[in-house]
């Protein structure tokens, strides 16, 4: 259905807020970690940097429940509906990651901050 | 601000409609795509398939117009909030590419037609 191999193994899945819209990030599946998103309807990502399966929330407890799985026209993108458990996406605490506009003078932060990252990722 | 060079050159780019919130495509943007979207609010991409600028509705008059651009928290993704004429961002005259529902037994198109392709792109 997808086509995984075409995109060098990784294609990129957007989260959106299943009631409210918002676009809370964009994380990377490989087919294992998109079969078991499916499976599990709990999202199930690819990190880049650890280089392997990222249950999203197996830290922070933040699971993001799937309501509805979308591809786009090229079958090369998903589009995940969530909910979001502990009302926040960012490892920032951010609700969603895209917590800062571009402005002509820099970044400013419009998100809202929901927890403090240094009290729910004690490392 | 976004570190392309981290990236290889390209970063994943989420239009989403700014009035109702609907996430209607992912595209690419390098550098120049990036500051040309900013310089002329409207959006521009890069095309992997045809490895030069896309600016979005230069062929079917379908631009948008770009009224936000948040960037996320690794500073590798950017959200933009636009105003798309013509309604629909997909080739396929859908007003989302993300017209497809992942469904047990395979994909449901659940997305709205707004235009018929071939009345617009006249090849």
């Amino acid at each position: 259905m997808i086509d995984f191999d075409k995109a060098g193994g990784l294609v990129p899945a957007v989260a959106q807020d299943a009631d409210s819209g918002e676009v809370l990030m964009l994380a990377w599946m490989n087919r294992e970690a998109y079969e078991e998103t499916l499976r599990t309807r709990r999202a199930c990502y690819f990190s880049r940097s650890r280089n392997k399966l990222w249950r999203k929330g197996e830290e922070s407890g933040h699971i993001q429940e799937v309501k509805d799985v979308l591809i786009d026209c090229d079958a090369d993108t998903i589009l995940l509906k969530v909910r979001q458990v502990g009302d926040a996406a960012c490892h920032e605490g951010y609700k969603s990651c895209f917590f800062r506009r571009v402005e002509p003078e820099g970044l400013q932060v419009v998100g809202q901050r929901v927890f403090d990252p240094k009290q729910v990722y004690k490392k």
